[in-house]
């Protein structure tokens, strides 16, 4: 099994993305799959051609996105990318969105065929606070979720992907007030768990999971 | 014009629910439009039911269902439903559902057709705290949604519709720590000027929106 | 009984602040006490002045004084001030304070005589949010409440006094993210209740409260 | 010199508490300090029982009581503790406190003699949240703060004083919804750290900090 994972660069006017820096650390285990890394640009279009080079080049079994949610309390595994590009900033070359269609006539959404409670499951038990989450935002996150399962849809339907958001880390919040974060250590550890979870289950489980709203 | 408005009876233990307290405030506007007013049970495929009849009998021009999303801090105007009913709680019938299609087959998701800038955009001018939301959560909220633009595109492909969440009233955060909430008073004004750029605004307007996850 | 009521006019950036604005609307009721309403200038010292010069010549029996608390989520009623000024932005007169006592060589902390949670039942009976705070911060809002009450104590000892937070109104928070208000009616309702509650009660009840930290 | 750091038992419902674990892991520093490790009960009265017995016979230079703050965000030095007893939650025995003084006739408050701005800089020079709070709320933490600077004042006027708040651990919040944490790690290493500063800090520095309210 061959495992891509990806994470942004720095975006928003933060130095670092928790992503990319949980990544690098990320111990490869090669009884259980390859691992191969990519850092992909905070720039809606850019950041799909990155990966879809990629995914071209490697052919993963699984490709698993990671992306920083500033302000999320634990490890969020996104269910669903809807086809929308709507955002408040700038994405890393200045492209502003409003409204538009990531593919123009395609499907509203598509669902994440990472087996996202499995995951979910896999890190709480080994007590790293996790949940399943239903919106990756309008931004380049779900930008990328959406876009990554529109090309396993359409070229590659063998193919499993998704999305995983993690925290600020600690130092990313030093100034900011009452902003949660997670430490380098464990989100990489929460990585390395996903993408466990992921090879080993190829089909999700049920674990109790949703939002009243 | 015709409006139909519809909200849900109480639920999660809560012995009222904001959503249709602030309907049955409402004042109609006769020049504006025909306001109908439909109290919904917290029920999935229930709700659906009691909304299809309602709208085969009335036949009106947009659809806004309206829902509690406690916790939440401001009036918020869903912009997709998504076909998945998953929840940490049952419904008021004791139905209990995780990772549930809503229609088996169906689209992942639809997007309201309301002109949801244009209701956030003319809340704010009225100092009214609202925004776009981007999930409707999983629980029957959602199902509404989704079910309601199904029943839409698939047998009145000229009604518009939506969903919009409401706050806890302040009396039901009495006992909550640290939980926001909304006066009555604010929620209902809100839904008449959400009725108002519903009526005024037959597509959407551009309102920089967006959530960054 | 007379009861001198204060607010402080805006700052920290706001257009309007919510204490002096619900004080204006208030409604004196004369077989309850006298009302005196008095707007107070967010300024280290000056406050004290101001505020010492009204209760020398209305000689009031009860002094309640109110602040805003951008970001808090009920009526707070104060417990307590501490000798200490310590800010992080400076008051509306540019003074900055960090580590400096506001009464040189005086009592480290001073508690509310208000009938603190006679006010808290009275508003929660009335399905208005409130709690016991006790920490009203280092800014001039614990000012105000800490040399009030050396003033009563050193000058007045049969007066009684102490301080309320309300938090953001509505339109305060509009190009906030998550940020708790409170309509005007409600904050304005919620201190004529604390009113009557203070002429009522010469003496606290006993009503749980509490903070675990 | 001599420090002893004291770190309670579980409480509320909790089966671990972050302060004490994190103590247990601590390294002593021998060119730096003797450091005396203490387990306290989360009881009113005994607690500082407790803490009294073992700075009579241990005659430390600096003792830093360490507690558990459930919700907050960072590690939080405390400057202030009050002279009242006021718990919604009954301590580890069952004694439930409502309005009680601590020391009956005694100061209103005391001030904390820890270097407390040096420890919040230490900790955030080397990436740790930290900040400084001015309320350890009405529990056995405020309890144990209040009753500590009050037996240095009264017996032991050399020795210098105070109390540390820690976040939860992210094990104790893994089924709490949107609830922040801290690693066990970091919690030990700010600890560690605090010892430092207090050690070598024999008065506080200036280091902007302060609440607007």
């Amino acid at each position: 099994m061959k495992v891509l994972i990806t994470g942004f660069d720095p975006f928003g006017g933060e130095p670092i993305n928790p992503a990319y820096e949980a990544i690098k650390m990320m111990k490869g285990n090669p009884k259980l799959c390859d691992l191969v890394k990519l850092e992909v640009p905070t720039v809606f279009g850019k950041s799909l051609e990155t990966i879809g080079e990629a995914v071209e080049k490697e052919r993963p079994d699984v490709v698993i996105c990671v992306g920083q949610a500033g302000g999320r309390f634990d490890i969020s595994v996104e269910r669903v990318g809807i086809n929308l590009d709507e955002a408040r900033i700038p994405d890393n070359e200045g492209n502003f969105h409003q409204g538009k269609s990531i593919v123009e006539g395609g499907e509203n959404a598509y669902f994440s065929t990472l087996p996202n409670r499995a995951i979910v499951k896999e890190l709480k038990e080994n007590r790293i606070p996790a949940s399943v989450s239903y919106s990756a935002g309008t931004f380049v996150c779900n930008h990328v979720l959406y876009g990554l399962m529109h090309l396993i849809k359409t070229k590659y339907p063998d193919m499993r992907g998704g999305f995983i958001h993690v925290p600020f880390l600690p130092e990313q919040v030093m100034d900011k007030r009452n902003v949660p974060s997670m430490s380098l250590e464990m989100i990489c550890r929460g990585l390395e768990l996903a993408v466990k979870a992921s090879v080993e289950n190829t089909e999700d489980i049920n674990y109790v999971s949703g939002e009243t709203h």
